[in-house]
């Protein structure tokens, strides 16, 4: 019972501007910690924070991406798990997404790795429904893979890493509460082919602007021509953020996730920087509290400490 | 005015599966030959072919795009044009892009090259505009520049070569007509948001797979979930002819341009012989003319000879 391990679980962002329900990319901070140890069986969680969230295993995240792990082992043993969130839940960078990856990384790492990359996944998205009611992959997939990623297909599941560039990752995190649930039933169910040939030009701008590590291509395709438009209004002073952001030298940027947190990606950390201080300028201006940070691309995803 | 060149224009595939408006490819064959010489004045133009289209330079292809051109040249001069269509009008391989791709590159070197790859873009889209009524440029660009290209934006224009590993397109030609006016009229105006997520993930698989020259990746890729379902109901025997392919060993394929031609890919020049058998076998059962032919991408676009 002493073999225990120690993982770093990073934030991710979600729905990049164009690639909604298809990209994402994972951030270097803010990390999740979790430490796992093998037990004799079942689940047993202790959080070190003070986010109080349950501990039962079929209502907690962590829970219930370790027993869809468990299900498929043959082994008979469980878990114990001290979990340190720092990624505040609600925020949109994906904070159940992290404590779902690094549960199942670390564990499989316990069991010495029977599972590939596309079965922790499939776990970890057990633990995305406990959260969220759905099996979504779009923060789980650069979690665990790092870098940025493309999910082609959740039908069978089929996520492809796009190489990238060195990119600087602004967000802000208004303090205020956006139900994922909300952020979608917003959203028109029909758009109009016209908007979304657009839309696919801009992915398809955006994913060989990666791949060709060409950064102004990469800020032509940072357009949303579909879903911003309308959760945007969810976002108290949005188009502000965005204006000074771009007019400070990012990339582009959006919405991460379903909000209500905002990300702008810059080509290097001094205009990340930059980015940062007039978001605050602006974004001090409105009665909301918030929070900044700056973050590069996380390649490795979740990492043993 | 002895100074001639002459060119061989490239047939081209548009609507490149999922990438409906955005994405199209070049063929090594046919092409359309053309010479073009300099002259004092006006434009004059000569069918050596016996597709017998109108000689008068506003409502002909070359015409369109050549007086496009002039407009923007200060010399005062004109173009005399041999042209020998080898592309049949209507066919949906590029007959009319090839066209007016081929006589503003010819033209741009008899004028010692003042035009950029861009405005030799747009003088030809305005060829388009005879032929089609529309200015759209999913022929011309990759006629023009060869390979897989993306057009990433239609206004303001925005065209990215996509580097693409070797691929071998085998073409049926049913001797049917569509109209693209016709075929443009009964696609939906609007989608489901649902579909064109699944249809923006195969778009950014298919570029992913084209820039890692990942064949098994392109494959998955090369599905559209929008426009193929409606428009393939206009050429008859289309779903036997993709599983036929399918089942011979393509990567996948479809309608190309607005059809009536389909076009398959594959890895190989000897599985695009087989798909080609394949096809002439199926589509003989039906009571339709057709012609099939296999080629390699054209990397180059027009080439002068």
């Amino acid at each position: 019972m002493l073999e225990e391990v120690t993982v770093l679980a990073p934030a991710t962002v979600a729905n990049l501007v164009c690639g909604f329900d298809i990209l994402g990319l994972a951030l270097e901070e803010p990390c999740d910690k979790l430490t796992i140890r093998k037990t004799r069986r079942g689940i047993r969680i202790i959080n070190l924070d003070g986010y109080n969230l349950p501990l039962e295993p079929e209502k907690n995240v962590i829970g219930g991406a370790l027993l869809a792990m468990l299900e498929e082992t043959r082994e008979e043993i469980g878990f114990e798990i001290e979990s340190t969130k720092v990624i505040k839940p609600g925020s949109g960078i994906g904070s159940s997404a992290a404590s779902a990856a690094g549960a199942v990384i670390a564990a499989n790492h316990l069991l010495k790795q029977p599972f590939s990359t596309s079965d922790l996944i499939r776990f970890a998205m057990c633990g995305e429904q406990v959260a969220s009611g759905a099996k979504h992959a779009d923060n789980i997939a650069p979690a665990i893979m790092g870098g940025v990623t493309l999910i082609r297909s959740s039908f069978p599941l089929d996520i492809i890493g796009i190489p990238a560039p060195p990119l600087f990752v602004t967000i802000l995190h208004p303090q205020i509460e956006i139900k994922t649930s909300n952020a979608r039933e917003i959203l028109k169910k029909e758009i109009l082919l016209k908007d979304a040939a657009i839309q696919w030009g801009n992915v398809a701008g955006l994913v060989a602007g990666l791949m060709k590590g060409d950064y102004e291509l990469i800020s032509r395709s940072l357009v949303d021509v579909i879903v911003e438009p309308i959760r945007s209004i969810l976002i108290p002073g949005f188009d502000l953020v965005k204006t000074v952001s771009l007019e400070t030298g990012a990339l582009g940027g959006g919405i991460s996730g379903s909000g209500p947190s905002v990300f702008m990606l810059s080509h290097d950390l001094v205009t990340a920087r930059k980015v940062e201080a007039a978001i605050i300028q602006a974004y001090s201006g409105l009665n909301i509290d918030f929070h900044t940070h700056v973050s590069t691309i996380n390649n490795q995803g979740v990492r043993f400490i």
